[in-house]
């Protein structure tokens, strides 16, 4: 039995999010679904992390162990011969049996995407949330400073309290603007139960004027998710990179 | 009465193409729909020209006549709140009376997309034609050489004969590619039915090594819709821009 890991993009809106449910399109069930017609296994995929519905992916991670032995190339091949076309395998390659895609996860890079221009952008309207309102891209950067380090991010946790710990760290944080496009790139070593878009919802809060820059760390301060803003859509958002450790 | 012009873009994928068609979501439909919405009149909104099922619009334009009150502006507002999200008014202004989008219409432009990575572009894939063969798109601009200026182009024509002539002048023809990405501008006084498509899905014949350059200008010679390649698939063409001669 050999560990494969696969490097997948997705575009979410027509699936139910990751994780199998009963008689909802996911990612998961679609993407085994295809290795059972190739393989004739029911295999079980683990991903980096889920993604809910309308959440896309540029670089989602998962691993599956499996008896198959079709070789990493004819699988990618057969894969996306097999699936629809809004999911594509970028990359498979056999891993280390240890290897787990969900726990052996180091960093995660999110981005989020907005476009604030006076008309929507009809052809990437699903792949982005539009501004109605001009934001100032300048405020939400500075107002975004404090997020950096080291914190206990329960303020942007949708289902709090957890099983565990709401502390985590951003390692990179960036938010610019070009032309009416403005993305904010989050990394950190883990992401609670839709952080990132309620930061982009409380960003964009500051970036219409709504609320002062010095809002974001207050609301930090108070550990109290009902101060945040908004969850921001989930078009807007997409899954990047997942980093691990060199085997 | 004032005469209407609105400038259009619309996503393609999910209509049956512009014109009004018993039971089938139509571009035409929707937009007389919501014209109805917010004047309570019933008008008929004519085009430059047809758009087919799967086919985009960057600048389409329209006219209707319409005893509302209501400025271009409040109409271009209130109709992009009513319209889905895969139809957006650019453009609305009052024209003389006497304009007519579809025959005072001067020239076209329309630019087919061609993506010819190995992996698929996931999320444009709504808005290119994928080419599973690398393309020398090098020799496709050569072969498109001789499409430039006035001929009979019945042999890029879907329904031949048609009711009038088949003579068209193209009075710009570019193909250009950028990494993966390969795109032909064809702008003309007219076009046939498909002309563009067939003529993509000829020079994707050329580029795929499948016929000599010399090819084109036999097939335009020929006269022969049989002798040109096949009619290339809808979501790679975008009607960009309609002209008009000054007011």
């Amino acid at each position: 039995m050999r560990n494969f890991k696969l490097t997948l993009s997705y575009d979410g809106t027509d699936f139910h999010g990751w994780q199998t449910q009963p008689n909802l399109r996911t990612v998961q069930q679609v993407l085994e679904d295809g290795l059972f017609s190739l393989t004739r296994e029911r295999v079980r995929v683990s991903a980096s992390g889920r993604t809910d519905t309308g959440v896309h992916a540029v670089g989602q991670v998962v691993n599956f162990r499996s008896d198959t032995r079709l070789s990493p190339e004819t699988l990618l091949r057969g894969l996306n011969a097999h699936l629809r076309e809004d999911v594509v395998v970028k990359e498979a390659a056999i891993v280390p049996d240890a290897f787990d895609a969900n726990r052996d996860a180091k960093r995660k890079l999110y981005r989020y995407v907005i476009h604030d221009g006076a008309v929507p952008e009809l052809f990437l309207r699903r792949y982005c949330h539009h501004s109605r309102y001009q934001l100032d891209a300048a405020a939400m950067a500075r107002a975004a400073d404090c997020l950096r380090g080291t914190h206990d991010f329960r303020c942007f946790e949708t289902e709090w309290p957890n099983r565990a710990s709401s502390v985590r760290t951003i390692m990179h944080l960036a938010l610019n603007r070009m032309g009416d496009w403005i993305w904010l790139d989050v990394a950190a070593d883990g992401f609670l139960y839709n952080m990132v878009r309620a930061i982009a919802g409380t960003l964009l809060n500051v970036g219409r004027g709504y609320w002062p820059e010095s809002e974001v760390a207050a609301i930090l301060q108070s550990g109290d998710r009902t101060r945040a803003g908004p969850t921001a859509p989930a078009r807007g958002l997409f899954l990047m990179r997942v980093e691990y450790d060199p085997a």
